[in-house]
């Protein structure tokens, strides 16, 4: 399974400007990195006229476009599905799943938190690895300015991918003691 | 592996308004159905300043976008797939896939054909299951018109489908035999 970390937080809280600045971050450090977001049911991504927009309306049950690199694959499911039925759709290689929304899945979370939202913490304790935060906040995690992505991935980066790294060296130690 | 039919034919035969009638009637048979098309360079299914563009922007290798019953991903692949390659990423439960573009993969084919296109056939031989056509042809292949809908559904199910349903049942006689 390919590791997970949430960004959660209340609306307007700033969670896509945010991962904007969190995934080059990542990027520059060579991770392969999926973005997933729930988002509102009128969301489309199909422009009105193009063909993958007619060949939806037409009834299909999925749409799979391929121009160059890029592969569009847009379908209607039986039902809405929940964050690992959504990550069982994505075939590839990849690094880090970085999601937005599903707050109820047990993933670790890095939480957003604007000033004046008179919002509790969203994420409940053990889930919860860091928030990101215009003002200090009373909590048992690592706080980090919106502009310190660098502190942000450094800290996915130790939490969730260092541990998967050392997994082989522990197995070959494994198998030679 | 998804039982696969190409919708074959030069530039402006009319291959995706053909497919926007096929589909419907296809999907009036009770069957799921996807809809696969090979396309330029510039596509691009997002919207400028949506979410989902802002985090392929910001370098995310996929974007994976859900709502409701609605999943959109949105993958960056190292390079171009083949037509193997990219039904290899569609995960679900689909009768049939019904595909434009891809003339060179080596599945069966339906050729739409239009009057005064002064072009020859495109499909090569044996993969070639029938024709849409606005004039006769001289070929040894059933000929339909484009109202003809039921006509090519119906050779579709005779040469791709019912020979997978039959499969059970043969292996049922064989064990039992």
């Amino acid at each position: 399974m390919i590791p997970v970390v949430c960004i959660a937080g209340w609306s307007e809280s700033g969670k896509t400007t945010f991962l904007e600045r969190l995934v080059p971050e990542l990027k520059g450090r060579g991770l392969r990195v999926i973005v997933v977001k729930h988002t509102h049911e009128d969301a489309d991504c199909d422009v009105p006229g193009k063909d993958s927009w007619r060949l939806a309306r037409a009834g299909s049950d999925a749409v799979v476009l391929h121009a160059g690199k890029r592969l569009m694959i847009n379908t209607l499911l039986p039902g809405p599905l929940g964050l690992d039925g959504v990550l069982s759709h994505v075939v590839g290689d990849f690094d880090l799943a970085v999601v937005e929304g599903f707050h109820d899945a047990g993933y670790p979370k890095i939480e957003v938190h604007r000033r004046g939202s008179n919002q509790p913490i969203r994420s409940a304790g053990a889930d919860l690895l860091g928030m990101v935060t215009d003002e200090p906040l009373d909590v048992d995690v690592p706080q980090f300015t919106s502009d310190d992505v660098a502190g942000v991935a450094d800290l996915i980066t130790r939490k969730l991918l260092n541990r998967r790294r050392r997994q082989p060296a522990q197995e070959t130690a494994s198998i030679g003691g």
